[in-house]
């Protein structure tokens, strides 16, 4: 019995170490450096080769090392074993926080002024007038970011693909209502998982169903968003703005129109990132279930790929 | 009795016309096209120019259109008369939101997210980690800043010129404990009146005091900052970044190297503008006051000139 950490591209010693502390008697190991292959009944994934966990055949679940679950899932050869994601609740304070800032930033014009000092050009102008939002996804960021918006006085509608029910939140679901919940939005936030129906989804159909003049945030994936569909509407003047965190390739080519457009703020993807001190104590307790078959916490519906 | 609005490059009709609907029965005269001026009794200054309110024998009380006096007392013949400010809850309310909005912007790393995306650069970096906060002022809004920034977690250091107690807030008072109350702040908000001790006191020497890569905020009054000084701070990095809504003379003229200087966010003075429909109320209050002798709303102590 032993744990294998296959995140690619990452330093892991603080995590192996803190597992370590969580589960002494359990040995973890960095993948590819496994010594015995068959021994490994548990891993953490994040963005893993397609075909890795495949060559374990002691698995007995897998959890993801973010929120998303879309990365291991691209994966064709993986095997159909449990998988968690981890829900952090910094991790939603820390997407609450970016969420905030950005409706800040767009609230004070910071933008419009940001564009203005590059032309030494002082030209006062009062706050926007920011009053409904929309939340496309109503899984657990989707669901804290419209309740935490409402409480500040937004008109708030939520999207989602199956029906949902949150106070004070008009919920609509289904492709049939995408139209409604998005008609009156100033504000429209992106946090849908991505699954094969949601990929390219914000297409230019779905850019037109939005509020003329919009502020588009995505802090989701950024294959939910056809790329030349969001630039056709801004240069347009159907959205106003757009400020996006993900991107279909991160991280974004220096030659990506999205760098240079006037009306995108590119952040480079760090509105909610997994911290390892807060999220080992999930991971050990995740291992524990699934060597007695007990289901995970935060346990991944296949079917739906979230 | 009539009431003088001497305001000068200020579209005035709308204010005239609410001032109007609250005292039906007092003319409300526009500078310079007054009727008489021996009729006047009151007047509602802002940037007026020097000598006007001399001219007007029959005046009983002034009343500031702002929070700040500073512009009215700058008229050397003004005559020694009760001078009211506007102390106004939406101003408040749109300051806090200035300046949350600004601290977000550095907590989520806006500032240097934006440069990068200028070089097409894609380099994360987590949130700064910003804990605590000097706010030097004391009065309605720096008292307010102080409270509300405590509220959100800061560990909050006020300063003033004179003692002051407010709760959960470490107050100092005088030129000799401004180095402990600047020592350890990660961000420091001016909201200082401008008087003639207040001119030019942000120096060298202040910028000094502060904890090295300290980022500085003003949106009291530009003259309070030696602009040089705080350039060469930030060229230093002594301090990391600023934030400045008010300069020493707006329009910020296009020379000004505060325009083009990497580490300064200029926004064109629009933390918190007086809006018409919320002080009507009060100005006509101590118009009523003003002609029964009574002391005014918000007046202003002129021998501390705040």
């Amino acid at each position: 019995m032993a744990i294998a950490l296959i995140i690619p591209d990452r330093k892991l010693e603080d995590l192996q170490q803190r597992l370590q502390q969580a589960l002494p008697a359990t040995p973890i190991e960095i993948w590819p450096n496994l010594t015995n292959p068959a021994d490994i009944t548990f891993a953490v994934l994040w963005k893993q080769p397609a075909g890795v966990v495949a060559t374990l055949p002691g698995l007995k679940a897998l959890q993801s090392f973010g929120a998303g679950v879309d990365g291991i899932l691209a994966d064709d050869t993986l095997p159909a074993l449990p998988l968690a994601r981890i829900v952090d609740p910094a991790l939603t304070a820390a997407m609450l926080q970016y969420l905030t800032g950005i409706e800040n930033y767009y609230r004070l014009r910071l933008d419009t002024f940001g564009a203005q000092q590059q032309q030494k050009r002082w030209q006062p102008k009062s706050p926007r007038k920011l009053q409904s939002l929309c939340v496309l996804g109503l899984g657990e960021l989707g669901a804290a970011a419209a309740l935490h918006f409402q409480q500040q006085g937004y008109q708030v509608s939520g999207w989602a693909r199956s029906p949902k029910n949150l106070p004070g939140i008009t919920c609509y679901a289904g492709s049939a209502q995408l139209t409604t919940a998005l008609a009156n939005a100033d504000l429209v936030i992106c946090l849908l998982p991505l699954t094969a129906q949601t990929e390219s989804m914000l297409n230019a159909e779905v850019f037109a169903m939005m509020k003329p003049g919009a502020i588009f945030i995505n802090v989701a994936r950024g294959a939910i968003v056809d790329d030349d569909a969001l630039l056709a509407a801004l240069d347009s003047g159907q959205l106003q703005a757009a400020c996006l965190d993900v991107f279909r390739e991160e991280p974004l080519p220096p030659t990506h129109a999205f760098w240079s457009h006037p009306a995108i703020l590119v952040t480079p993807h760090t509105s909610a990132v997994t911290r390892v001190e807060t999220v080992v104590a999930q991971i050990a307790e995740n291992y524990r279930r699934s060597q007695r078959g007990l289901p995970l916490l935060n346990q991944v519906d296949l079917t739906q790929g979230y």
